[in-house]
């Protein structure tokens, strides 16, 4: 269901919403009974792919049994047995054996990690892919640069964008070298459920257990905020530029108001900004998460990762998927670049003047260093990264 | 819908769900279509109480196109005005005539925060009046003071819960002292619109605007973190008190375990002081967007306000609710208690022996100074409250 | 010693010092002492100020020393007994008799926020009479006002002063209902020692034990950064308006830079807004600090607040110090107000010509609304606070 | 100085201070005037090494100068010109040609960052080394494993040990995995300056600029706060193990009370565990001043980010050499580790019975399952990191 204050939120889709949370956790529980009748420990008579035994309808009852057990893996296993126990009796007595809550729950939060971030990398890649263009086809556009807000030495547009495309390739990294491995440890990370089951855990798992080394959780929150951190500071560039004074760009499809009707209202960058103002206290509580960890499952701190993760992750995919938008509606007015740069004049050449009267020598032409080059070396790693 | 995310979230109701902004929004608008023909702006032909017009199968049309201009309130008015036109084209020409979004989104999240503060002052009168019990109960009841996770010296059970309900009443001071004023100001704080349609504004306001001044906010938002604080430092007493090596608490319905039967977790402890380590930083994230206010309406700040206000109230309501459950259902073991104070002996008593030994006298009895008193003065300021 | 990761960081002096906490440590010893003499039960002879007893060339042993404990009390204790042992061995014998550790840091941690509250009182009220002066001076000078970035509707350059004087004062209001107790409650708030030693804790306590209720700490905080969230919303607003292209405002004293001779950089805003960036995060910590209560003494939580504290206060008292500066300055461009919603034109008339054909006239003059009135009573509210 | 608001603050030493910076700065400057005598700009006679023009007695001047331009560069480029005017004219004149501020205070936090990140790499690698032996030793030592506070399986001692290492070695792989690179762009990146001088950039920089993208300092926020986080998650435990009523664990060292002769409190870890919930809140102002860059330099964000990262860097070192110490002198009391497990006895091993039951064989005998494997590929994958 929409989410009227977080407008944008549409655009996370099915990522990480209770129901995916839903399906990812029947998905492991599923997968785990095929492992037991593969490895011989259940009968093949067990065999169910419980797919069509809870679903969305469930999600209050569940919702309100959570509380129980303090986490929604307990009535589902509960509800799972019920649902399945007439049909499968073997399923119903088999389900869910060898596992604890937490492996459920931790593993299919990755699987919706997995799935965020994909999606993520994808509309990632495509920002890179608009902003290399950007920044190629405004190599040589002079502009003014702006320190401390306040007009300093010439520069190019196509510099500026070198420096977000900068910002969302280290984003892009990041999240790449996301590693999300499933959570199998048992009640307490030993795998004697499993052993006594007669299973040999090394066959159903690459990872060692990470129930309570949160590192996993913390790297994707970073990765994720690492994602608004660049979308937002471009955003901020957006907003400042496109103040009517200003004017240098401005949004493809700006918002108009509730009551005034000329107004053209940079929109998407104000959302994208809106959600770098918020992520990196969420990604903190991730930290704060790992670091509250005691003994073999905290009292409070694993529990506290799931809404934030979730918030953290829907707010890095719209704010991305915002950026790709405004981006591929951005629109460049070069004529009031170089008006401005023009009418500044003489005071953004004045460290030129100095250089080169150090230097013996009268000013060069345009004071634009190796912007260029610049540019062309970050375009060509941006366009080397596969799409 | 239950969020699965948020085990107990269902206790906060319908408090601060899309659903509910929605039909605040809703009032406001019609509050003000009445206002308008009060004041013989509108004409009497205008009146419509606008109610039946939009609901919750509009939240999703609503959610997508609240985008657009980056607030619901926008769509919202032109569905209004769709709606309601062909019934009423005078409503459809006067309705948010005067308003801005800035008016209906504010004031309407002010209705929210009035109802869930009403909601949690009741809680928290609650569990006042069963710690203020609780305190005077045990206001005799010796045992062990712990200081850095060490014993250190004798106390009382009673003293002890007397340090929960200062919390809480400071809690509860707190959000009773909230002024939460609606926000009337218009396009820009003005109140132009107001009066080119001929409206004094001072008889439809009482407030001034506060569209960039956001201490109502934050001074909530500082309110509610009070409540996760207070709540929070009971369950860490709770979840220390209540292991079993120490066993001197215990919750009264305590959790199960997917898979060990024998499990008795204390789980709405859990659940509150999950909620205590993420709010601060929801808290910071509304200074932040209050104090990256700018112009007459800020750039992604605002909007930052609305989903983080929503978790800050819906979790502090739920830490609360629980905090009452987890109090009316509280063991206390006496006898632990006192065995453990029993065992502990000599050395809890060596300040004792350093301080008589000073004063030149022996050591009297039971070394709790005024703890009985304190208890009686805690307890009478808190029965003072009005429930 | 000057602190170069934070410049302007000598305009909070003295203030939350290791020197201060020090000095503020030693007068809460020396007042005990008093008291113990005064109650009859320390001997005349142990009368002593110790004030000179250690000093600023102490620190670096009472830093070192502080970890063993933990904090820096129990090795101030021992050198003052040891300093003091030879010319006065009654006082060496009944200094801090009766006190914990805790009782000393917080009671001093409160002394020394009492002196910054004080200060920033002070500099909070020159900051609320400039910013009524300068209201009330541009009550009616008209300027466009900017929402979401974009030209709106007129506004005055009074009413825009006028919300920044609303967040002071509010920010003000907040400091100044603050209390601060001392904190007297001995080794886990029962007070037992000083009733060993015979005395009468409320002849020497106003205020009940608030050792793990820390509320005190939590309100001190969010003040604290109210005072920061009002001054950035002013520095913000400068930033955006000193802007070349807008040029409404200026700071009268602003910034250069090491390379280029001709920047004039709003120093002052840019520091201000600095602190405000980081502020909200620490009173976080004050929060999560009070949540993360547990025993009589927290394992690490109580720790946690000090350098927080003193970060947040230092960083508050420089802000505002730097907001009464920035404001005294400040160069106001009437000339480019008038030329600027000249030029917006008739954009920004678009709301009153849809109002007044609404309500069936011709649009009047100025569309300025009550916006003189509104600065009218917020500067009367703001002139009636107490110097 | 000692800070006292940080006991054990001394063991980071002289990383990040006042005068480390400055030394940094100078030690920048140097370098690049010896650049430009290299690339023929400058000419042989500006050589001078600097070192001894300035020092810690003028950190007074530089922090009170510091406010004018916002950073400490101006006046520290001012000072060196004053004090190398008499002795080497040629050096005042050449020296900082070239460079913007940003490159001088970047570069040199990023000289500190690298000394800090090989401090932090040594201690970490200590702390690994000495958990690896740990892990190993009691790789059979059973113990209770506890979930959400309650008992819950058997477990040993070396898969808590390998918990507590895995979470290590991440922050360790986080750590060494920073690139740290110089930051060189001039007053605006483009290197116009470098350029108009005559140098050619490419030889003088391996680096792009960095200047509004700040992923350098961001992953060294989220690296330094992965530390705390792992330190913390330790001293976590230890702290509840050491409790009185458990006793599994103690400090080797304990802290005393200034006035309980007999209490021996786990300082260490409680001061690891102060600092880890204080840093998460660090780095994520460190993300927010990342998200709101904005032009060539941003207005505040930038100069948000020293005080920040001085702190979380200097926390860093503390926590992780206090868990140095901690985990150096731990004591592990096994006989009281099998003596809680034998007492928990038939509870704990209910898991075991139903899966037994359900594999339809007798309870195997320990139901360790495969702590031991784990313990040793954790232990080996830790000794393959080299030290």
């Amino acid at each position: 269901m929409a989410d009227l204050f977080w407008p944008g939120d549409v655009r996370a889709g099915a990522h990480f919403t209770s129901e995916a949370w839903l399906r990812a956790m029947l998905a492991v529980e599923a997968d785990w009974l095929a492992e037991l009748i593969a490895a011989g420990v259940a009968p093949g008579t067990a065999a169910d792919d419980l797919a069509d035994l809870v679903g969305v309808e469930d999600l209050d009852r569940l919702g309100v049994e959570a509380e129980g057990g303090g986490n929604p893996v307990i009535p589902l296993v509960a509800l799972l047995r019920e649902a399945v126990a007439e049909r499968n009796p073997d399923a119903a007595r088999w389900l869910h054996r060898g596992l604890t809550s937490q492996d459920v729950a931790d593993t299919a939060m990755v699987l919706m990690a997995r799935a965020a971030v994909e999606s993520l990398r994808e509309d990632l890649a495509a920002v890179i892919t608009r902003l290399a263009d950007l920044a190629a086809d405004h190599r040589d556009t002079p502009m003014v640069a702006r320190t401390l807000t306040q007009h300093a030495v010439p520069t190019t547009f196509g510099l500026r964008v070198a420096a977000w495309l900068t910002g969302v390739v280290d984003a892009y990294d990041d999240v790449i070298r996301l590693r999300l491995p499933e959570q199998l440890g048992g009640a307490a990370g030993t795998r004697a459920a499993l052993v006594e089951l007669g299973i040999d855990p090394t066959t159903v798992a690459e990872d060692l257990p990470w129930h309570t080394t949160r590192s996993t959780m913390t790297r994707l929150g970073d990765a994720l905020v690492s994602c608004t951190d660049a979308c937002g500071r471009i955003a901020n560039d957006v907003l400042t530029l496109c103040r009517p004074e200003i004017a240098e760009l401005a949004e493809g499809s700006p918002g108009g108001s509730s009551t005034m009707p000329d107004k053209a209202n940079p929109m998407l960058s104000v959302l994208v900004r809106r959600a770098a103002l918020t992520t990196p206290q969420l990604a903190a509580t991730l930290h704060l998460a790992a670091a509250e960890q005691v003994d073999d499952r905290a009292d409070g701190a694993w529990h506290a990762e799931w809404a934030t993760l979730r918030d953290l992750a829907r707010r890095a995919l719209v704010a991305v998927s915002q950026t790709r938008d405004l981006l591929a509606g951005l629109i460049v007015r070069t004529d009031r670049m170089a008006a401005t740069l023009a009418a500044a004049g003489h005071g953004v050449l004045a460290e030129q003047r100095s250089m080169a009267s150090l230097a013996g020598h009268e000013p060069r032409s345009s004071y634009l260093g190796t912007a260029g080059a610049i540019v062309d070396e970050v375009v060509a790693r941006a366009r080397g990264i596969e799409p």
